[in-house]
């Protein structure tokens, strides 16, 4: 499996296509890339009432047009009892049917006598592309030492425990989880009581341990979106639609056993920007930062000749006058370009998040302390392995992009996401039954 | 001034119309109330560039149709120079009139040697119906007994010091400030965009204390959304198109001064519902609290002859055969009736609110400690007077309402917003230079 390369975690952005596989997607380094495929956001209006599938060989919400809303959980299983966990599997599988489709779990009107069991806030609300998207952590197979499930033998390789990288701030209580849950459709509202309803079915077998929403811009969907940093973010990401590229670089094969073929693992790291700081950098110093142009998203490599199309390939070696490069040695764009990687893919399908405003101390001049926006991006990758995929790729950028000091990793989890489901099974069936 | 009732904070739900200048609103109690405008929704997609304008007689965002999205934000004053004051509304005035076009405050590659005057995150995005709506805190005119700025003689009377209600838990984090924006629009990062520039812009005169983004569902304009509680929510509220209304019951007259004829007062309210607590109820327990049907929305007085219309208007006396109220007596929906509330008018404008999950040790049986959703309504109101408005009409409901034992008010200010302004002109200059 060759891929082409992109970045990894703090941004979205920069993604430089190159070899192997690649060759129809992205063109090698110094070929000229072409849109070649709209990037990952909404085709559909809030107003739509699109019904995606929810059975199906593969799980949707990962090759799924980007939906605007995300809400990203992740619970710990409290049971020790793998036949409460086929339960819930089952339970989930067949709310999941229901809420994709846009049906109520039970038409709340049936018995006063009883809580209703659905909430009843999407009453009359189209599913707006709601999916659902499940994985298991490492520690559903293994916590502290202990195989609670017996699920242990059938652990993948891939599903390793996460190495801590350099600058790693994780929080436990946004880190990790032995189940996680991405719902995405086009509308909060939507998203809010899809987990609602998963959180409340999972009563007294799992419980909620983190949670995440986000959003992306409404952007035309032939526009590459901005993130908060302002810069162009997806440009060269992978396509979707590319089967052969998603067979051999997101779902997994026969590697991780049969209730992974077909399935794909997700890495998930909520990344704090520092707004106020960059906000406060010269327009030229983010551009080296990152490596391209703000407002057109060209390669720096290539403005000099005043090209500015975002879909330039990567020049690491044009060099100024006095032979220094124009592309910095540490530019977030260089260290991702594939030269430097080995070869590895990911699938990126991150949101930006909003938490609000909180207090910090700012480890940055003047020094100040105060409320600041709490603020970033909610990195989502799907790979076939994030040995040669995420952890690859960021291994080497965690130590020496100049974005680090702008952004910091606050928590995330690696998560197996199984094969779709056929109607009649359920969740993680041939794992669970195994 | 007389104008119909309806409910405070808790909901945004079950407003019932009543007499004087609300008869041609919504009939009097007991008449046949009908839809008289589509409720307050979105009228555009995601995808519109609706530009409203940011200069009028009155400020945007008040009676504008209710955009999807929206962003407060409560900030503190830390200058003691009125100068300082009248720069940052100069300032802010002229960042809103670019904002609410889709205008980048500065092209941002003019001069890579400089920080770019716009974070850059909106290019090239429309600005969905994006208005900017400011407001003046109590705190800005008397703080802790001393007059900052010289305002004190032109304070409204009905800029009061807000009341302490029963069951206040007010975080002071989330709570008061000396000025206030609302962002509202159709698109998440066009809000949080212009929040972040005008922070910005207060760089050293006032620094953000609070924030509070929400959302409302996309249900279709014509039909009453639904609130998380899942009922639906904003039957009949005032219609913001009848010019009399807007007139009598939220736009200031004479009586606050100059500077606020034309203007209103917000009152703002986070408002956390106790979500698994609510969803272990049963239908006719959810129903008997609110005083309405869940799936029709009708009022419970209506239902025993099998109506199931929302706009039936509420009948106080309709009893069982052993002469019980069908509408019980703490109903939230009895005491929002307007024979109960003297005459009161607000036009509420709230949206739901989502801050991810948090500890929470329930206060209800079985006593469960763990993480619980955060989320709720963040209600907002304006009225021509909080004194007759929102503390009167909530001083009687956060006593007796069935429906506290499921909210719990977090936060929340009043803040008068001043008329609004016309070309060359500052926000609350007539205040400032007077």
């Amino acid at each position: 499996m060759s891929c082409p390369f992109h970045t990894p975690a703090s941004r979205r952005n920069f993604l430089i296509g190159a070899g192997g596989i690649a060759g129809a997607l992205a063109g090698g380094a110094g070929a000229q890339a072409k849109p070649h495929h709209p990037p990952l956001t909404k085709t559909a209006s809030l107003d739509d009432g699109g019904r995606l599938p929810f059975y199906g060989a593969h799980q949707n919400g990962i090759t799924t047009p980007i939906q605007a809303h995300t809400y990203f959980a992740a619970f710990d299983v409290t049971t020790d009892q793998r036949r409460d966990l086929i339960a819930l599997m089952q339970s989930w599988t067949d709310a999941s049917a229901k809420l994709t489709q846009g049906l109520s779990l039970s038409p709340p009107d049936v018995d006063p006598g009883k809580a209703a069991a659905d909430s009843g806030e999407v009453l009359g609300l189209p599913p707006s592309r709601l999916t659902l998207t499940f994985g298991l952590g490492p520690s559903l197979f293994a916590k502290d030492g202990v195989d609670r499930f017996g699920l242990g033998p059938r652990r993948p390789q891939a599903l390793v425990d996460m190495p801590r990288f350099v600058g790693d701030q994780l929080v436990p209580a946004r880190t990790g989880g032995d189940l996680s849950v991405q719902a995405c459709s086009d509308d909060p509202q939507v998203n809010f009581h899809a987990i609602r309803q998963l959180m409340r079915l999972a009563d007294g077998v799992s419980k909620v341990r983190w949670v995440q929403a986000g959003f992306v811009p409404g952007y035309d969907p032939n526009v590459t979106p901005r993130n908060l940093m302002g810069f162009k973010d997806g440009t060269m990401n992978p396509s979707p639609t590319d089967a052969g590229m998603m067979e051999a670089c997101v779902w997994s094969g026969d590697e991780g056993g049969a209730w992974m073929k077909g399935g794909t693992y997700a890495v998930v790291r909520p990344i704090r920007i520092a707004l106020e700081h960059w906000d406060q950098m010269t327009l030229g110093f983010q551009e080296q930062t990152v490596g391209r142009r703000k407002v057109s998203g060209a390669p720096l490599s290539a403005t000099t000749s005043g090209a500015e199309s975002e879909f330039i390939p990567l020049d690491l070696e044009v060099a100024d006058k006095d032979g220094n490069p124009i592309l910095p040695e540490n530019a977030h764009a260089r260290l991702a370009h594939p030269a430097n990687n080995e070869g590895a893919q990911i699938l990126r399908r991150g949101y930006s998040y909003d938490n609000g405003v909180s207090f910090v101390a700012e480890r940055w001049p003047p020094w100040r302390q105060g409320m600041e926006l709490d603020a970033g991006l909610l990195f989502v990758c799907y790979q076939r392995d994030p040995r040669t995929g995420f952890i690859k790729i960021f291994d080497k950028m965690s130590k020496f992009d100049m974005m680090n000091q702008f952004v910091t990793h606050v928590g995330g989890g690696l998560f197996a996401c199984p094969a779709g489901v056929r109607p009649g099974g359920y969740l993680a069936q041939a794992l669970l039954e195994a």
